[in-house]
């Protein structure tokens, strides 16, 4: 098996990746566990449940399951509130475990569930998308929705592990193996050439889901986000830089409303428009902007961001955490493999926003 | 002016007590700050809001009052909600401040939505009655309810400073002085018995709010709180200890409803249940029992609890956050001065719930 060790200031834990590992799950259960509840979707239960609960059988546990419904637009108090009262009614107490099953959506209400439910109990995440393989479930960074702005109601909060088992990506529809494919080169730009180059000469196959590729591929991304998570839990200053392509691709998820594109695909856009940034106030070379928007379109991710007055763009990227003092930040890429963080004036904003939408 | 130092795993803050300290809140509003809530109800509001707007004039930041309807049947994810509609719609960012003003639902409150507002920003606790300013302001739990139970949803939350000015004591209803110094009694009975017997010799002082006694009450409450907060920040042992009374109080709470009897009365009634299910399996001298019961009836508060179904105290102890396998843990007294925890059998906890009834 194939592991990742994350060091935070919080906590140290494994990324255990693996094919079959969903049969293995019953390893990772503490002793001392008084009850399970693993939190879920209708399409990922009714395809691998049964190994999950065959995998628990041996070690006693009373399970409960919890069905979430899906989608980004789900992911609010008001669907927390509905594990909270599955918990409180079963009588799970501060030693009972949550298991996150799902993608990115489940993961991070999950993990804030159990951040706050009794001030905090311990969960395991499963991630079944590849986006929530090599980052959501990534780092502790665990939150809902609000209305005026996404994940703005969170917390830091660690897993007890993440449990990767590449098999059921098997089953995850194309489109989102191009969105987490978008996630994946993202490493590469901002802080890993030599990954950048790999993907860019592998990229078949890991759009084929060849075996060997995606393992190294998933475990490099997973050692590319601990690193950076370990060395600023909290996004005070280099954690930040993960954020590349999503001041743009979070506006283009808000104002299209969440689920019309899927996360990856506003980011792997929103990538594009910040390689143009770059190029516009950085001197990022042309011939690397091109390179990123080829491969973006070798992944089927959307090279055009679509239609929406500025006005749209300008507010909905004014309510990005990033920001202070009212002042819109941006990662941007002086060369391939680094990344810095400016604040940017409208006017260059609003150039590239042009020279990068949907006419 | 007496300053309590709190140092936990997470952080350290100090604990500010004086006479007319309100007029002083500017110096501790750190320099970056970027603009500033402060999260209230109308009654305080009303009576002292102007003196802290005063204050905070010469920092020149934006400032916004967010008021909360008052009790703690609001104390839940819809207030919540209210206060995070309030921060978006002003573009508050990560540097900005929250300050809680107002009594123990107030500080619950507004901690949480400190901790979870972006991941996290920075709040100062001003606690306005002496509950609160003993209690809930210090040592970083915030909470909202749900309906399933109290305080279920939270976090371990330090603010960066706590400002105590005794000055507001005198516009408190003297009923809530009462339930504010039976969680003052609490720490005398649980870790000092020095403390205890000073209690016993000047709690006529302290219901008169003298000023001197007050103060040393308040700073003394503080240390041994935050010297229990700083040995076990998240409660995984000592910190338990602070539940003395509460098993029995929360129940109360809980079945009648919250807000009907308030939170310190409960606990007051309950650490005399407390105390006599202590004289029976721990066997703490009758005369020490008399003793408890006696300073709470000159405090004012319940010496009888109210008229209940067994079935609904049992029902309501096993929510309790203390309690894992199911079991319903107390803390207990096996002298005054020093406390243990212990689960409990169903036959001794209705024992004591039939002697310590209204019939």
């Amino acid at each position: 098996m194939n592991i990742v060790k994350v060091n935070t200031k919080s906590s140290c834990y494994n990324i255990n990746i693996s094919s079959g590992r969903l049969k293995h799950i019953n390893e990772s259960i503490p002793i001392d566990t008084t009850s399970i509840a693993i939190i879920t979707n209708n399409t990922i239960s009714s395809m691998y449940i049964d190994i999950i609960k065959s995998s628990l059988k041996s070690i006693h546990k009373p399970i409960i399951e919890i069905c979430l419904p899906e989608g980004e637009e789900y992911k609010n108090l008001h669907t927390l509130n509905i594990i909270f009262d599955n918990l409180l009614k079963n009588n799970f107490d501060r030693k009972s475990l949550l298991i996150a099953f799902g993608g990115g959506v489940i993961g991070d209400i999950t993990g804030f569930a159990a951040s706050v439910y009794m001030r905090g109990i311990r969960f395991i995440q499963i991630p079944t998308t590849l986006l929530a393989q090599i980052d959501s479930s990534v780092g502790g960074k665990t939150a809902v929705n609000h209305i005026l702005g996404k994940n703005m109601i969170g917390s830091f909060y660690q897993p007890i592990s993440v449990e990767i088992d590449i098999d059921v990506l098997n089953t995850l529809p194309k489109r989102e193996i191009s969105a987490g494919l978008a996630e994946m080169i993202k490493y590469g730009l901002i802080i890993d050439k030599n990954f950048w180059e790999w993907c860019e000469n592998h990229i078949k196959n890991l759009i084929n889901l060849d075996q060997n590729h995606l393992i190294y591929a998933i475990k490099r991304s997973c050692e590319l986000k601990s690193f950076v998570v370990s060395k600023d839990e909290k996004e005070n200053n280099l954690r930040a830089i993960l954020n590349f392509g999503h001041t743009f691709g979070h506006a283009i998820e808000s104002v299209l409303g969440y689920g019309k594109w899927l996360h990856g695909e506003a980011v792997a856009c929103g990538m594009i428009q910040a390689a143009e940034l770059s190029s516009n106030i950085l001197n990022l070379k042309r011939s690397d902007v091109e390179r990123i928007r080829s491969m973006i379109k070798n992944i089927n991710c959307p090279i055009l961001a679509p239609k929406i007055d500025i006005e749209k763009w300008l507010h909905a990227m004014k309510v990005d955490k990033k920001n202070t003092n009212g002042e819109i930040n941006f990662v941007l890429l002086p060369e391939i493999g680094s990344s810095i963080i400016k604040s940017v004036s409208n006017k260059d904003i609003i150039n590239t926003i042009l020279i990068t939408s949907t006419i």
